[in-house]
């Protein structure tokens, strides 16, 4: 893979509250390339350090598409120079600012799956191959009704899905839905995609960023340490053997324990308990104040 | 963790045939604290060694909750003492028979998961947190259609689920139903438990323990050691690579397949086919019989 | 386990183009013994090899069954003589051209889940233990509307599934559904199947092998290293912790990318994409072009 593009990409960031929407600009064909690659990648430095960040709506500047798919020759090139290289025996590229190969690629994706930011992907439109498993990548799907699909068309061009979409998709719609989809090629429709479980929420074209932007707030009121904690429990250690899972969980659960604003919240409950006589999640508007303020208040 | 807890609890057991039927009173809160989790631990302990126990339904002395949550102290306090103890250079509690951290919380989870006896969580009313994560623990589980819900609210104290929650759940209702259910701290109603899976059957609460002995007893009356073993070739072979699950059950079932029972029962089935001149399960009535008997007459 | 079985099987294998259709003759009670192993074996050594074979449907010729179940003699007599052996201590049995034990019974249904051949069960009827347990190990499954079932009830012999029903019914259906179909020994109907995707499609009985056909069909267009990399990266890949996942996938990925067929159909979609000024799986009839022909065209 190379880092030759033709037509630059452009990521329009915005910020509402301590939510980014994020346009993203893949050039007249909207594809994946190595220009969105880099500029992910330093979007998710750096939302991953800035506390005030807390979660990150995807969307696309195109009228149709959310992302067409990967830059073909981007891939194409990638296999032909390395099998020129071991018939002539000509040195790996070096490593440089601007290669990505598939290691920095899933490099990216898998930083999306560990932090505390919460992805949430807004599918105005269609979204094939690298743009499916880009939206896998997040936490969240929400799809327009109306001429969006989503799915893994590789077979057809004699290849399969490279940038974890045989695997996300598995872990998020099962492994036989899983291989029938990508055997295909055949995309999932809007409502395929619901009853499955790829997608989170199915509604008209015009509300989908606002929807999107809604469950980022909703789900970045939550402490940010918890959500990355909780992130990497269910996605890594929900695919480790039981035992291991449960391992994985028990070490993020101490770190949370432990945690300043754990113990406050922890403190401050038992503190309430008492006033109240009564557990303040079973109190009457309790628990339903907690989830729209992000905690116990 | 430590052992102080206000309100010790109690295990009211009951026996109906070979199963046992045992509500627990967490006292006015209803709490899981380390009073339950000794007693747990004992009950299962012994349920694992009586041959004439096959089957265990757990229901709650309160009018309106299974099980509220943790004993919330017991969690902050051992977060704020381990704090204390890296601070003072302090050595660590040493385990004894009050003591119970993480690790054995986590065995007695892991042994309901591994024992040939069948747990049934009869949820009368609310479960959240490790209430939630008991229930998870047990194989099957029967819910009240009305004020009962079930689900992981960690998140709200900004901590996370730590009795294995986040790895059960993930595993019964799948990765992203969990991540969501977890992230946002809401629990499932009756109905949404329901449709993922994450409760057997949805009935009315004066029903709710009543359909739970129905179901421990129909299942209570396989054969024990098979019923470990198939437990824990789908709790523990189904959560690792695919060939070495085939490995573990291939383990199980050749020391079922040498079991004085398992040999009889075969040999039986041989004679049986000669005499019908066809096999068992298909000849007229054959298969319902086994199923209502619990083996092939 | 040994190799005696009194009536022999017979495989009759008839070619549909790149399809092959087989129908298994397991004698009068239809059952899956050594015979039916060894047949299988050789039949899927053969069609790995043949590049003119791309799927395989198989049927039964039996009027009502699928298959039966497993020879229980089989199964009985090899726990038998294991633990004759263990008092004797008599050397095992010399791994022959006849001798099936279990790990070479998983290595065929390993393979099976490992090669670029689809393979798509016609269930006309019904199929019980390792009948079921061949049917999981397929792609696909086509059911009959009729008098079909499918599951496992060795529990009620008080055994368990042995051919990996314990793994792949967990990974098809999910833990929790798995293990009360298996604990309980009750079959699916057409009906239940279907709900929780253990088959793909039910049809009249009529039907079932000409649907079998078609689904085999389409999708033995694909191209067959893919074919195979995508079901070794879903099955295989699927199974292991997320990170291992996504490794096992990019190696299959970079193994197609540098294919003589990889290459060349992604460079003509470069060419057909500067002609088109668009691309061609969104141009106006393209994707449904490809999925028909199995490629892009």
């Amino acid at each position: 893979m190379t880092q030759r593009q033709a037509t630059p990409s452009r990521f329009d960031i915005e910020a509402h509250g301590s939510t980014l929407v994020v346009r993203i600009d893949g050039g007249p064909l909207q594809l994946f390339g190595v220009d969105v690659a880099l500029q992910l990648e330093a979007l998710v430095e750096r939302v991953d350090k800035d506390p005030d960040v807390r979660a990150v709506v995807f969307a696309s500047t195109h009228p149709q598409r959310f992302m067409s798919h990967a830059d073909v020759k981007w891939l194409q090139q990638g296999g032909a120079d390395y099998v020129a290289r071991q018939k002539t025996g000509a040195p790996p590229p070096v490593p440089s600012e601007g290669y990505v190969g598939l290691d920095r690629l899933h490099a990216i994706f898998l930083r999306m799956n560990s932090i505390g930011v919460v992805f949430v992907a807004a599918l105005e439109g269609q979204a094939l191959g690298l743009g499916a498993e880009f939206a896998w990548a997040c936490d969240l799907r929400v799809m327009a009704d109306t001429d969006a699909f989503i799915g893994q068309p590789e077979v057809l061009l004699g290849i399969m899905p490279g940038g974890g979409g045989s695997q996300r998709l598995t872990r998020l719609v099962g492994s036989h839905r899983s291989l029938v989809a990508i055997l295909d090629g055949k995309p999932f429709t809007p409502a395929q995609a619901l009853e499955l479980g790829a997608v989170d929420a199915v509604v008209p074209k015009a509300d989908v960023v606002a929807r999107a932007i809604e469950l980022a707030h909703h789900l970045g009121k939550r402490d940010k340490a918890a959500v990355g904690a909780i992130k990497r429990s269910v996605y890594f250690g929900g695919s480790l053997p039981l035992p291991d899972g449960i391992k994985l969980e028990a070490k993020e659960f101490l770190t949370l324990n432990v945690s300043e604003n754990g113990q406050t919240l922890m403190l401050a409950y038992q503190r309430r308990t008492a006033e109240l006589g009564e557990l303040p999640l079973y109190a009457p508007g309790g628990y339903d104040a907690a989830l729209r303020a992000g905690q116990v208040g």
